[in-house]
């Protein structure tokens, strides 16, 4: 009950903060994406390729618990990226995106992504203010994960399967993960890839260039 | 800042129950590890493997977010297995534990083994009671965790590698990790194994015969 109870203060504590953020993305015309899934499951490759390739000006906001690993790599894309490094929190809040986004010029971007602390459970439900939150699986993790951990995917509106080059060495059922996200949320778009090997990347482009959600 | 002092507040509540648990199991003469590591870095895998092979009496409690799908495998394998399904906290608590001990007979055992639910980050801080504290890492999930998540590293007597028979196709640094953990906490023990195929346990194995920590 007590957890519960804090977490509860929390959220609404983060609430105001994330409408803040939402009305300011709105009137810059940016599209915001806020990327969730466990520690290595390839949420800063996919960065990588999409930033290369975005069909406009993009930026990437990097949350980690310690070190700016993860934004490093997004920098050397000649991408602009900013860390924010936790310092011990399991999940981005809307304050911490609220001082970042205060450092950028909202209204030369098209599209922003925010890559969330590697943790498929605590930023499920924390709103930054984003357009859309978007799910990395990855193939060695096994399949199970949606069913796993429901409160993720009832709220991404994109899920990734990421790591598709290693389906030849792990049991892994591919339908069965998409049918969990559809059950779990019937309009999910699933993306199915190998970011390290930058393949399957055409429908996520396709989706970029005209955010149908 | 409302973090932190939050956070104080649920450990200063868990601790009283982990020393409980603690002497509990000091009382039985029952050698307990908690297992903490990412969604899908193999965590019950290992101890699929470990309860099949263990040189005494084990039990394993297994933390879910949601499903006992983790707690089913392991009662294939014989092993008693009492399931905790968190419904949505990120971590083990003692009082879970402490409930879910009432109803074993801690004398009959020589192992318990404790899966924490699947999270590199909350259940770094949170003492079960046990022993020690076992971290998981999988090679697909990239060399670079032990400095991103140092939380956990800090406290673990133990860590495993897992996934070994990625290596030829995830590019994995086995012994910038291993040093990585060293540098974390020098007394740490390092056993790189394949728990899908069942290799490189021999070490773990002898650790389970005469636990010198």
């Amino acid at each position: 009950m007590t957890r519960i109870k804090l977490n509860r203060t929390a959220q609404s504590r983060n609430q105001p903060v994330a409408e803040q953020n939402r009305t300011k993305f709105q009137d810059a015309g940016v599209f915001v994406m806020n990327l969730i899934g466990s520690p290595g499951c390839g949420k800063t490759t996919i960065l990588e390729y999409t930033a290369r390739h975005c069909p406009g000006q993009s930026a990437v906001i990097v949350g980690d618990v310690k070190t700016a690993l993860d934004a490093d790599r997004i920098l050397q894309c000649d991408i602009p990226a900013y860390p924010i490094e936790t310092g011990g929190s399991c999940h981005l809040s809307a304050q911490m995106i609220a001082d970042t986004i205060a450092r950028l010029d909202l209204d030369q971007l098209d599209y922003l992504f925010i890559e969330n602390v590697g943790n498929l459970v605590c930023p499920s439900t924390m709103d930054l203010g984003e357009n859309i939150k978007v799910g990395v699986l990855s193939v060695p993790e096994g399949d199970e994960k949606v069913r796993k951990y429901p409160a993720l995917f009832l709220r991404t509106e994109v899920v990734f399967i990421n790591k598709a080059d290693l389906l030849p060495y792990c049991p892994y059922d591919v339908e069965r993960v998409k049918e969990d996200c559809r059950k779990a949320r019937p309009d999910v778009k699933v993306f199915e890839v190998s970011a390290a090997q930058g393949t399957g990347f055409g429908p996520w482009m396709e989706f970029l260039r005209q955010p149908d959600v």
